[in-house]
This record gives structure tokens, sequence and C-alpha cells, in this order.
């Protein structure tokens, strides 16, 4: 259902030296989970030689690393598709990721471009795509008119709980703890589905969902609409749990309204790095990341309500990570969950309690009726 | 500086049947204003024969209508450009339109298309468009990527009073009153300059700005930023009027937190309909526009005010004019204001003393600075 579903298979990363930083967030969903495609490899000459859990803490794929493409075929490793695993400022392809790309084509390995800079629109790629009949795929690029949906309502037909992961900054683990929920509630017994909205869900092959950032502005409640509606349509979950894209109050992209408000959720998930003082990659200005109470408050004059929070605890040890969750759940009265420590039992009991209590509601409603 | 500035001339607007109605908005403020394109016809069959002055109150244009592009021809007025003039239902160009659109390219006059749907990729008019050397703009296609801008918080360099019209649903008059108060303020000897968002402004020539709902909504806050930073720097006004869209509660499309977030407003006008109940377009479904307290709430989360209220008057006489404004006094306990029945003066009396305090406090400081 969603654009170039017929690109599957083994696949290499490229992350040009940023393996271990936030830059490279889509290649640490990759590694965590990855459907659509195999993963096979990373390029990156600073890790040259190293696994990929030896590098990153918190993830358990068994990837090794190599120097080049060029170094990757030399061990006998030919993937179909090689993806470019990092963000860019401007979100432009540097110069040093050419000779990769260019070995890549040169090699009929196929590129997955997930920049915003359409890249298949560079003629030096392009006569190497020519000669070697092999593609660049720029996943970024906005979808066909015919393609792309207006809201008209119809998220009412739904009957799933729907479930917003949202967050006070981009890079903030939303995706990493929404996959972590729709896994836990499933283990559980409760069916549970994921709507993605960022590359990364694409890219790891979830199946309901639309890239966020590069849907046209008047297209995006349609599509999120669109994309719950399919998703009840064909799967009938019991839980919706819809990725949120960057944070309410961020100046260089606040979103979120259009999740809770056009996708009508039932609750959110707030995810929050309780030590980190700036935006994201917005670090030299003064703004600083907004008082978490606005967007609880902010989310209630939406229609909607925060649950409970959950917390990235990058740069956190055990202590920190307790300190700060009783200073939060002093201030916001809601509960805290660490999901990569503690994992998100409490939120899947506070799922259950709420399915109960609707089903509670509706067998007593169809006891009024049958009276 | 924006996108296919080379188009101007005479042309003449295609409504369908729709001049009198609000899906001619766009016709309406062409009609009010034009620095672009010189309006000299309007083609709508229900109206044919009659002055576009007699068909819509609070239009002065003196502009006949005609039956059909054949017609208007036949009469001797030959314009450039025939623009499309009002909005569907889905955004697609609607079968009844075939024909005009038709004529219009045989006739060797260009089409401006502010439909979502890229009216140039249709077959049909292709061949038309080879044979006859004339061509279809379509002006709501995304810019390419090198023409985006990202957020990167330049914003803080323009040292304007920056002010937004927001409003509690679309289609409520916003660039109408943006307009109105651009005029006004430079009538009272106050530089100002407007910030167009939507296809009209662009189509009316305003100097500054982006068409919001075709933009990739990653680069929308750099795009506002961009916009109003241009403005500063070539035009130092003293105050920059920011045209909103949609409304922050709408279903079908909340926005309005990026203009207020990314462009850092000073305060913010709400313009308001009070008889309106339903959402526009969304009048079959049960959702109602939200209280405008709630909105007015969620501009203060957002750092911002809202200095008064802007009413859309449609259908209510004088006393309902007075009746609301005194209602919404009462509740909001801020100005309110109808401007095409009793002007903006009002909105200029307040802004003239803000700026007159920030001289006040300005030249303050400076004494303290020289003592």
């Amino acid at each position: 259902m969603s654009m170039q579903d017929y690109l599957k298979g083994e696949a290499c990363i490229l992350t040009g030296g940023l393996l271990d930083t936030i830059h490279a967030k889509t290649t640490h969903g990759l590694l965590r989970q990855s459907d659509r495609f195999q993963i096979k490899a990373v390029i990156d000459h600073k890790f040259a030689g190293q696994n990929v859990q030896d590098v990153l803490s918190n993830i358990h794929a068994d990837v090794p690393i190599y120097e080049s493409i060029e170094k990757m075929l030399e061990a006998g490793v030919v993937p179909t598709f090689a993806i470019i695993g990092m963000a860019t400022k401007g979100g432009v392809l540097p110069p040093s990721l050419y000779p990769e790309i260019k070995d890549s084509l040169q090699s009929s390995i196929h590129v997955i471009n997930g920049l915003h800079q359409p890249i298949s629109e560079i003629d030096e790629f392009k006569e190497i795509m020519a000669e070697n009949k092999v593609q660049i795929h720029d996943i970024r690029k906005p979808k066909p008119f015919e393609q792309l949906h207006f809201w008209n309502g119809k998220i009412r037909e739904v009957e799933a709980l729907k479930l917003g992961i949202l967050g006070t900054d981009c890079s903030i683990g939303k995706r990493t703890t929404a996959k972590l929920l729709v896994k836990a509630l499933n283990q559980s017994g409760i069916k549970a589905e994921m709507i993605y909205t960022g590359q990364t869900g694409w890219l790891q092959g979830t199946k309901y969902g639309f890239i966020f950032d590069a849907t046209p502005n008047d297209f995006i409640p349609g599509e999120i609409e669109h994309a719950i509606h399919e998703c009840w349509l064909h799967e009938r979950p019991e839980v919706i749990i819809v990725e949120g894209q960057a944070s309410l109050l961020n100046p260089g992209g606040p979103c979120g309204s259009e999740f809770v408000i056009s996708g009508k959720l039932d609750g959110v998930f707030l995810q929050h790095h309780p030590i980190r003082e700036k935006y994201n990659n917005l670090e030299k200005l003064p703004d600083t990341i907004a008082d978490p109470m606005i967007d609880v408050g902010m989310i209630n004059m939406m229609g909607s309500d925060v649950w409970a929070f959950t917390l990235n605890t990058a740069g956190m040890n055990e202590a920190l990570i307790a300190h700060h969750t009783e200073l939060l759940e002093g201030k916001t009265g809601l509960p805290i969950v660490a999901p990569l420590e503690h994992g998100v039992g409490v939120l899947v009991k506070m799922i259950k309690q709420k399915l109960e209590a609707a089903d509670h509601s509706m067998s007593k409603a169809a006891e009024v009726k049958n009276v």
C-alpha cells in the first residue's frame, strides 16, 4: 500500500564516520529492527574492522563494519542495496559520501536515499545509473498528488484505542519507544499495530504509515487519518500506536497537533530527555527546550491527555534516572517510565486497564439495552 | 525572489458557477487587490452579462462577467492568462471546467492553476499546450529542494514588530484582514509589509511569502523564517503582518504553531466568525468549531499573545455584529473589531502604542547607558 513496496532485500548501510552519533539514528533503528531489508554490513571508515554491537550500546545485532564498499565486496558481502544511514545538516549529501555512492552504483548496488536532497537528480550519478542499469531511490520525495489523501472524518470509524508517542524534542527516541510498546503489547496478548511517520519506519518495513516531513502540508491530516484507518480496516488491532515527529514547541519544526487532532488520539505518551537543555541541532541558539508541562497543557487543549512520560536516558546512570524520575513524577503527577532500562510494562498495564474499562462500559451499555 | 515571478499581465478568472460562494475566495481576493495580474474578465455561466460588483458585496472592482472564453474573446477581451479562481473538493479539476481550459489553451491563453491537482500533467492538455505553444502553470507544486530553507534562528535578527493574523477556521477572512491592516498601517505612517502564505497572496503579487500548504512539512518553519527575514532585510518595515492558514484546532488541517513559534510572533490577531458552528467544508461532521478561548490559551502556551479578535461578519447585520462583539468582549476581555464594517483603526492604535513603548524603552536604555 505504501510507495515503493517492491524495494526489499539485502542491504548495507553508509554512515560516513557518524555511526556512534545521533545523526545515525536511522541506522540504529535499522539495526534494532528491519523487516524490509536484511542488514549485512555497515560502511564506516571510523569503525572499520569492528562489529556494530561493539560500537553501540543497546544494540544486539551482529553486523560487521567495513572501511568502504570495495572492502565489503572483497569480504564477499554483496548486498542489493546501499542505504544512506545518517542525517546531515540541511539534508544535503556530504561530499565525503560521493565515492561510496559511486562505488555502490558501479558495483550494481541500488542506493536508498532518505536525505532531503533528491540525489537521483545529480548529473554525475545519473550517468553511472544509466551505464550500470542501477537506481537511486529518493524516498523523501513527496508522493504524487493521486496517492495523497485529504482528511474526511473516517477516523471516527476506527474502534481501536489510538495512542501517540510524542516528544519534547526531535531525535529523542519516540520511534524506539513506539516499537518497544507495540512488541510488549502483542507479547502480552493485546493486538497492537504501529503507524510509522518517519523514513526509518518505512525503511524498517512497518506496514502502515507515511513520511511526515516529505508530505505537502495540506495532506498531512488526511495521510494520518488514512494510515490509521487502513490499519484498522485490514488488521483490526485493539491498539494503534502512532509515531510522533519533532515536538510541539521546537522552533525548527513545531508539529504534533496533526497527530492529536486529526488522528483523534485517545492518549499520548510523552518522550522526554531530562538532561537535554537545547533542541537537537539548534544547540548554539538561545532557545531552550520548553517545560514539558506546556506540552501536557497543549495536548489537553487539543482534546487529548498525556498518560505517562517515557524517558530517553542517554548519558544518564541509574542514580540520575531515579533522581529525574522522582523529580518529574512530583512535578507532573504522571507515571514516568524508562523503556530501555525498565521496559514498558507500566504502559502495557495502563492500556490493559483502559481496554477493560471500555469493554466493561460497552457490556454495561449492552446490558442496559437488553433490559 | 519567489517562484515564477515572470508571470505577470492581463488575466481572466474562471469560477465555474461558484463566483458568489466561499469556494471562489481566491477570486474575491484578486478582485479586491491584484498587483501581479490585471483582471479583465470573469468567466462564469451563472452570472454572465453582469458585473462582479453587482454579484459581490464589499467588492468595488469593475469587471465584466462572460459566459465562456469564446464570448469573452468575441467581446474583444484577450487576456494573456486564465486563472482558475475557485477551490474544489479534493483539489481536483472538475470536469465542467475542461472545456474552458481547452478553449483558453487553444486561444493561446496561458492557464494559472492553483488547485492541488497538477493539471499540466493531464495528457489531453499536454497535446494542446504543445500545439499552441502555451503553458499551464501549476503554482501549488512544491518548490524544488534547492529553493527551500531550513529554520536556523536568523528570525532573531528581525527588529520589526511581527504580528500574525490567525483564525478559528479556514476560509474565514485572515488574508483580507491582513491586507486591510497593512494598508491602514501604511496610511497612518507606519511602514508595514505583509507575508503571504497562500496561493492567493502569490496571485495578488505580494512580494514576500510562500505557499504554505504546498510546502513539504520539514521546510515550513524555515520558509516562514526566510520570508520574514528577507522582507526585513530588503524593506526594513516597522511592522510585519504574517497571513495565517487554517486554524489551530481544525481536524482537517490543524496548523498555526509554525507561524507563532518559528516566526516568533510578538502578537496575534484572531479572525473569528461568531455564527459559524461547523468547520468550513466539514459541515456534515459532528466536529464543531472550538471555543476561541482554547486558541487564545494555546497561543499563550506557545509564548505569544492574542491582542484582539477580528470578525468575519458574513450573514450578520449590524445588530448581530454588536451583540456578538459584546458577548466576545465579555468572554475574552480583548478588543473585538469588525474590519469590513468598522475598519481596523483600533488595531492600528494598538500597534502604534506598542511601537512607541518599544521606542521609549530603547531610548530609556540608551539614556541609562549614557549616564
